[in-house]
């Protein structure tokens, strides 16, 4: 029996969940292997061969290992083509071009969405965690870059149901972490509930199956 | 005969220096529009339906449009699969295996490499073409963060050839622009030229005629 899929990380990360969300909607089994970040395990030699910088997550199966959440997912899509949601990562017959147009998407949630929200999200979600002071002039800096993102995002989602076009795939699905942080563990929620097109986006989005299993598995207590 | 393709955006930006690189390295014939930036272009109607958060690069051809620099690379390999240099996405033997190894470095680019060296190259290059003061200080944290992830790379460099194994492909030339500058228009040179795989590296990829012809691009006089 081939080793099983692996995914090493605590699910709380954003990056964790992302892989996690793209694991369910592909239907692969998958086992999770928390790092334990606060011992320093992500700086651990035997994990740094699996993720040279030190970060979560990382992949592993029977063919290979990836590194970061957004290659991970891709790779997902393409090794796991016959299995789960087919429409995921662009259907066949609309080859190069239909990549295209998750690919850009993809893209701009990496470059333009996942740096201020990220921010955000450290200051107001993360750092209470981990007993740090939150700095709410970064916040406001990236509340600020944030919105003019999402006024983007809110017209682009009043063209189309979803980010590529008429079905849920990949662009939308990297965005599910942070946006849920932002919805539901700070008080920015408004950013996106607040905007016409991304809050029906989001409602649609954030009711499918797949995430509503990450959220559940980020709200389990963690192995002792 | 189908129309032209077309990148939009001035070849100095590295965004648009890194498309017109795999165009090269691909052979597939382009034109060039430049985007008159200081006139605000970038913000016209016409340019937003191209792109729609008002920055360059933007890319069209017969069959579609697509933004973002990495999403445009990858497009081109997929759509012009059989011109030019065939491996720089992956062979198609070594299918979603090889596209991962690929792809987990040019993620490591978008997210580690590009922040800190677009930083340091905005102060050290751009600010002082556009009047504008060099923030040292910028400079400063942004080299710190750039030589950790250059030391990783360093030793990536040192395991193989090229960051995805031996054929140079996208996860090489995603790097290029940003380490041009680095190397040819900042005194930060050394944080290439100085880590010694990183400098073999250098050497063999900057001397690849399709990155020689971007730079030759990139010095010509602007058409007037």
């Amino acid at each position: 029996m081939a080793a099983p899929v692996t995914v090493y990380g605590p699910v709380i990360s954003p990056a964790v969940a992302r892989v996690a969300a793209c694991l369910l909607e592909k239907d692969v089994p998958f086992q999770i292997e928390p790092v334990d970040m606060s011992k320093g395990k992500h700086k651990s030699p035997s994990f740094l061969k699996l993720q040279p910088f030190g970060q979560v997550p990382a992949f592993k199966d029977h063919l290979t290992t990836v590194f970061e959440s957004r290659a991970i997912c891709r790779y997902i899509c393409d090794q796991y083509a016959d299995r789960g949601n087919q429409a995921l990562f662009g259907k066949k017959e609309d080859g190069a071009v239909g990549r295209a147009a998750i690919e850009q998407w993809i893209e701009s949630e990496g470059q333009s969405f996942n740096p201020p929200s990220l921010a955000i999200i450290f200051q107001l979600a993360f750092a209470p965690m981990m007993g740090r002071t939150t700095d709410l002039a970064v916040v406001g800096q990236n509340e600020a870059k944030l919105a003019k993102v999402l006024d983007v995002y809110d017209q682009r989602l009043g063209e189309s149901q979803y980010f590529a076009g008429d079905d849920f795939s990949l662009a939308d699905l990297v965005h599910l972490p942070n946006a849920d942080f932002l919805v539901n563990r700070t008080n920015k929620a408004g950013l996106i509930t607040e905007r016409k097109n991304l809050a029906r986006w989001w409602d649609d989005v954030s009711a499918r199956p797949a995430w509503k299993k990450v959220t559940e598995m980020q709200s389990a207590p963690r192995p002792s």
